[in-house]
């Protein structure tokens, strides 16, 4: 048993979906949940600056005795995992692996597709993942960089006809190499859709009704399985009586207050946060940390 | 005379728009461009944060050596414009008045628009300018923060349907209070609108399509034409002997190698940029300074 707080960190806002996911199949856990919101987005920036951040992030984590680490962010865990796990002895879960083996189990025509963030989609984790997990199948990976989808999320035009437009242009460009392959029948289609960027839930339900028989997949739900089990095999889960109906016990850490923070994470939580801390994690001559209540 | 580079900063590649308007004026200068690539964006931030870069990009500079900074970024001009300017001596030049200024000249209806990111919209600098320079007229300010129309940028999806529809979207609530406060006719209408961000130049076309009886203020043009009336005063105006027709003599310096920078310069600057320098301007830890040459 263990009252020490999850560790749970993301370029901005992102993780805050991983974050839902956790808190529903573990609602007695604490969290300390950082965002590295004065250098966000990492998604299109290099390997080299996105493996910094991460160690940066990763550090701050340890400083606060989490008992798990886990990256909410596909970017971080396509390209700097290793970076993360050096000099950690807890247990890092990240974002890859976990949704590569539902999409796997998933996917009854064996083609696969996944969309992130370029240095995602760029890395090819989850192509190598998948090839990883496939067994005696031969598994076809279609994947594509959706870098609009972000900003569109963060806007909260979740459901805007613009948004609409530009999924259905990066949907078209996704779905047609597979269908020039294998001819597009229903037995070889794409059935099985990555959303491999932590933005990406939001846009759930637009997605399905572009693609009403395609199997989203959440990475954020499968990462919360691995993350169970491996506190389950630490034996460090959180002790709770009864089920619990408390507020979620979780610390906001950001690098930047976002002046729209409040509003965002709402929306990808459902619930309200009131207080959020500024972190400092690359530099000691930084302002203080400090808290802020936010204006709502 | 003299043959000390002039500095250029912005958050990330929108100041190339005003780079080239630099060169355009006065091709005979070398400068200096400093993108802070690995914590773009600036638009959607704290001020304490902006401010904060603000003042690293500046040091940056000085340590180069540069006879006049230019803060090629309406961000940083409206909300940390004195963090630059401390413990400077050399003239800084910045977005807000010079755009300000043309407006109220250009103006015939005394309304004008402005359009930028969230952070120079929320500070009402451009409002503020506008209003101390208007003299005996009364002039009203309409602003609207377009925050999807620097990753629309960033993309390349210049005259993109998504994009026209997202832009008719803004423009028409841009538009909508003065055509509610005036009656909507010609003598009252919007006809001058301020693009306060450097990565909209790239929409002209699309915004002039749109709007083809307003007038679109590009800051890059009157910034640089201010620039170049300090570098007279100061009797520091580099020495050409005839019209130079040399490659334009710049530094490329970012905080990240963009995978995709080499496309995107070339679009705000309508030459390749093949060097560029990743630099530190942070931290003293970082990754050593290095060069690389870009691919294509």
């Amino acid at each position: 048993m263990s009252n020490r707080p999850i560790g749970v960190f993301d370029s901005g806002i992102g993780g805050l979906s991983v974050l839902r996911e956790l808190l529903r199949l573990m609602p007695d856990e604490s969290y300390i949940y950082l965002g590295d919101s004065a250098r966000v987005p990492y998604g299109n920036k290099s390997v080299e600056t996105v493996r910094l951040f991460a160690s940066q992030c990763t550090q701050f984590l340890l400083s606060q005795d989490v008992k798990l680490v886990v990256v909410a962010c596909n970017t971080v865990s396509a390209v700097a995992l290793d970076a993360v796990q050096q000099a950690i002895s807890i247990p890092v879960i990240e974002m890859i692996e976990p949704a590569a083996a539902a999409a796997v189990e998933r996917t009854v025509t064996g083609n696969i597709g996944v969309i992130g963030t370029r240095a995602t989609v760029g890395s090819r984790a989850y192509n190598v993942a998948i090839h990883r997990l496939q067994n005696e199948r031969e598994i076809n990976v279609y994947s594509l960089a959706c870098p609009l989808f972000v900003p569109l999320v963060e806007e909260g035009w979740l459901d805007h006809p613009a948004t609409r437009a530009i999924a259905q242009e990066y949907l078209n460009e996704l779905f047609r190499p597979c269908a020039a392959a294998t001819g597009d029948d229903a037995e070889t289609r794409i059935d099985t859709l990555v959303l491999g960027c932590t933005h990406y839930p939001l846009l759930k339900p637009l997605l399905r009704s572009l693609l009403p028989n395609v199997h989203l997949i959440d990475c954020g739900t499968y990462a919360a399985q691995v993350a169970y089990a491996a506190l389950q095999q630490e034996e460090t889960l959180a002790f709770s009586g009864e089920k619990s109906t408390l507020q979620p016990k979780v610390r906001f850490c950001l690098t930047d207050i976002l002046p729209n923070f409040a509003p965002i994470a709402e929306r990808f939580l459902n619930f309200s946060v009131d207080d959020v801390e500024r972190v400092v994690i690359d530099h000691p001559l930084l302002a203080p940390e400090r808290k802020v209540r936010l204006e709502r």
